[in-house]
């Protein structure tokens, strides 16, 4: 059994965290890291999990947490500053929730973040955590970067034309639109239920951090240098990640030729599932579940593909994808308690 | 392996079922009945099921069917009656969510559901399958009516006051308020988004068959006859089944005595979950998961309890509590396949 | 013109008077009062009032709001205490959306408010504001004290019945459903939109407040001391309260009669609508509008009413009504600016 | 007093139409057609409308509508076909709500609608009611085609920057999401509430008709064809259109600069407010109410304009722009009847 920690187990990434590893079989949840509900039952706080789990939420202790296999980092930016270079040397594998170990390039990590890095060096051995890209590097890794939520997205939809080279670079947009859960617990008037249901609007429109890492992959699969539009919105739904994407094609391709590239290139993946022709994804196939849903068509008057490509923000968008980096790290089968269909309803 | 059938597979609870089964470690699933999606795979009618199950499914087979060892029936009412006598016949265990094979007395069963029963002969065969009152008879049934989904949440809400003989018998009251997948799949202007959302309405007061049911139960509890008023609510949220009890005590008792009470009632009871004095159940803590939640506050101006009983509808109040019968039936752990702690999110 | 002030004008009970006056033909507003937005225009905390009122929030400026005709205080407990009885001083009308002006009893108020009343004398004088029940009182007032929003729909749900004698005092039971905006805007993880959103609770059983108020009104009505079970409970919807109310006959009657006595006794009340017998109402047709519905349903096998009861908890529960009332204050018709079929949609 | 039919007015832009209509100080309601619901008063269908409109629906009795000064017609494709050039023959003035009278080249519609048109000579005749852009041409029509809701959103987004000459004319990319009103009130199980709430998809990608109109009246502004990308998208809301458009700039220009075009153009529009830099617009803030709201960012990486718009899919993308349209037609001040704020909650 891996014995697993999760700090900043009580926030929302954190908790789903819990949920999949506490259906994990190859996993035992040994602590549970919260400042703010020190010496709470996990299932004191999220009620759902009465009967289930009742490991005690602890604030930070490295001698408890240094006893386990490897440690999942949900913690405020800043937090995790001091507490992963710690983990790492005690011999842990760590998965960072955060933006912080995600970047080849310590320049674009402080462009956008507007601040130094405090771990240059790890940043540097640090691997990138989108499996489906970096599969055989995740196996060998210490530190993983768990990507972020419109990134996994983002990068998954656009990826089979850029690394295909049938793309033009320039003019390439995401509009995405995300469920509340992305916004974490935290409390704001923004996420009310009063201002939230019924409600959609844009967001931190052309700054958002996730624009330099969706460039970074995107970057290097075209072999070139990538800049896009990137535009977030917030829409009144718990979970899901709803990426629609526009990049505009160098030769003629009919909607069944693109799906089939699509078909092939994800073809040993199982967490991505690509529509036949004709078919679109939706939110709510992928709700509770790790897979990412691609839909193609191309608009034949405009020579441009219109991609779109969902998921679950706190599952493959976060929870799930370090459960899945998880598996890779230790050598399980990648599915591995990640293989339910989602809830549907 | 248990060899199951789901008949009327792609209605919200046959689907459920489906979910539910598909991540049950002793099951496998071999045969999917749907009148409407004929030669469909089950993942092309629930695309979340793309990539873990491509079961596809059948109209009615008994030849296949017959193979099974146990069959679910989730038909709509009418196609059950043939259907059912052949499968037992052909010595399959059959678990039925219909109202069918729920009542002890044919008489209230003609009553409510004002036709004749076509087979009363299993009628007085089979077992009403709430696990939690009646295990023993579940194991050795060849047929269990499993019960509904407002009946299993207001039973075990009122069950001890009643089976200890605290509670006065009349002005017993169940308000009780369910999310929309209890209206099932079919098309009703009532039942469209714009419709339900942001609605809260009370339909079938003082008629509705489910009161039947629970009379029956809390009457074999307290050993005279129980008659309540029930009233049924629909509120806009897909899972969830909450029932507000108000019960009139006998005696003076205080919150902290009652709860006492419903904790040692239930202290063998994975599934259910009594609060602690202070402490109120929410849809929430139950959606996803078979477990029932109930909280006690005993108002002690009028020497009323005020019981709160929460679960999820289609799961411990159709699909999740059918999975429970059948692990009863072939000798497993009654929480097989059913120990998850739910979304929350 | 009506010269109104607003004290309180940024919450959501707030906001919405500010809505309904600008939409009054005989109003001007002339002063809003906020701490929190001193300074800033009303458009510019509520983006929908661009275009349509820039009147600048302001603390509270009491030579200012002199000068007005009325004020709706829908301040912070604690806040209005002082500024009321200034405002009466100066010659306002004064419309309070507190508890503070609510009860004949003083020793009621300090039961359920444990605190003492600091304004005794004003108590004694102060109106309660429930315009079908004291209309001829309010229109003599100073200061109204605005009902609550269970209350309304309560008190009027339950009147014909107990006003006419035909109620057993006894066992009688409010079970009421309130949308989220009934919390007001202030932040809490409970009104989180991932909290609230697919989400059922009861709170505060047989304490909350407004009990003592529904109690006070039944009593008068009925003549005899009414003591009530009330429960309570927050739905994933912004508006609405519905309420669902149990009462036992002391003789036989059927549907209709029943139906005819809510009919007869709300012949000439505008805002109260009775439906038919076998009609129900839902929170849906009463948004955004001051009307209340009311529809009931006798259990013939246990000779008890079910009354069910719905409004717009921010219109009739608050905002609404308090112009309702400030309608009747200053002689003109009762329905003026409140005529509007509220949204549906 | 203006005389006012609304035919297929239990539809949702028909009962919508309704509502406005019967808060507007200079019209009187004089027909109400529906096939559905013929017999039955309009307050039967809706119960909003108890107690304050109370007009008999009617299948069509031409003779009644001809006693009309005006008739809105929000029929079914098809029916309107043979209806519309009576009414205009009988010296009514005519507001279809449908797609039949919205092109300026008869072979437009053909393509997009795929069948010939039925009235070549009326289409020719028939002005484009959009109010910000053919106000002259309203006043003094017969036939006004109403435009459709995410036309009027992406239209009024776009068209400074095209009729300004700022906008390179490839690359115009317009990504909309829509509320469930759209769909309207037919049945169908995707708009179930099971079905939509949590859910978010895209639809009829590069084959949504509102392409075209969208394209037709771009191409104006600008002086030259332009072809757009055209995405729509259902989200779990009931109203709301949001539509987010990317247009590539001919030049450098700072978010200032645009956002001053902008307020520039609309100076005199009432119902277009323009966000000021650094603000977005929501749904939200224009639910309820006849108000475009558009904010403006320009990412200087890539010199390309972003443009949000929002408005109120039923109102200002239906129901309340069809008064407006009304308003001209008459002489009134076009902001007769529909000056309120929305309901923001």
């Amino acid at each position: 059994m891996i014995k697993a920690a999760v700090l900043g187990a009580t926030g929302y990434a954190g908790i789903e965290l819990v949920r999949i590893l506490s259906n994990h079989p190859e996993v035992s949840i040994e602590f549970l890291g919260s400042q703010s509900f020190d010496g709470k039952k996990i299932s004191e706080v999220y009620h759902n999990f009465e009967h289930v789990l009742d490991v005690e939420c602890k604030a930070l202790d490295l001698d408890a947490v240094s006893k386990c296999d490897v440690a999942f980092t949900a913690l405020p930016h800043g937090a995790s500053k001091t507490v992963i270079p710690q983990l790492i040397e005690k011999g842990l594998k760590v998965i960072d929730l955060s933006g912080d170990f995600r970047y080849d390039d310590i320049k674009v990590y402080e462009k956008w973040y507007k601040e130094e890095h405090s771990s240059p060096e790890l940043l540097k051995e640090s691997v990138y955590g989108l499996c489906e890209l970096h599969r055989e590097e995740i196996k060998k890794a210490r530190l993983i970067g768990n990507p972020g939520c419109y990134t996994t997205c983002s990068i998954l939809g656009a990826a089979p034309l850029l690394a295909k080279g049938l793309a033009k670079p320039d003019n390439i947009i995401v509009d995405a639109k995300s469920g509340v859960t992305g916004a974490g617990r935290g409390l704001a008037l923004g996420y009310h239920f009063c201002e939230c249901t019924e409600n959609t609007k844009a967001y931190k429109i052309a700054t958002h951090r996730h624009t330099s890492e969706i460039e970074q992959e995107l970057s290097k699969l075209a072999g070139e240098e990538i800049i896009i539009s990137f535009t977030p919105h917030l829409i009144p739904q718990k979970r899901g990640i709803f990426a629609t994407i526009y990049i505009n094609l160098k030769e003629k391709h009919t909607t069944e030729e693109i799906v089939e590239l699509y078909k092939e290139y994800y073809k040993d993946e199982f967490f991505v599932r690509v529509k036949n022709a004709g078919e679109l994804p939706e939110t709510k196939h992928t709700a509770g579940s790790n897979f990412v849903d691609i839909g193609v068509v191309v608009d034949e008057r405009l020579n441009r593909a219109v991609v779109v490509s969902t998921l679950d923000n706190i599952v493959k968008g976060a929870a799930g994808q370090a459960v899945q980096n998880m598996n890779l790290l230790f050598g399980l089968d990648e599915k591995t308690g990640l293989k339910n269909a989602g809830f549907y309803l």
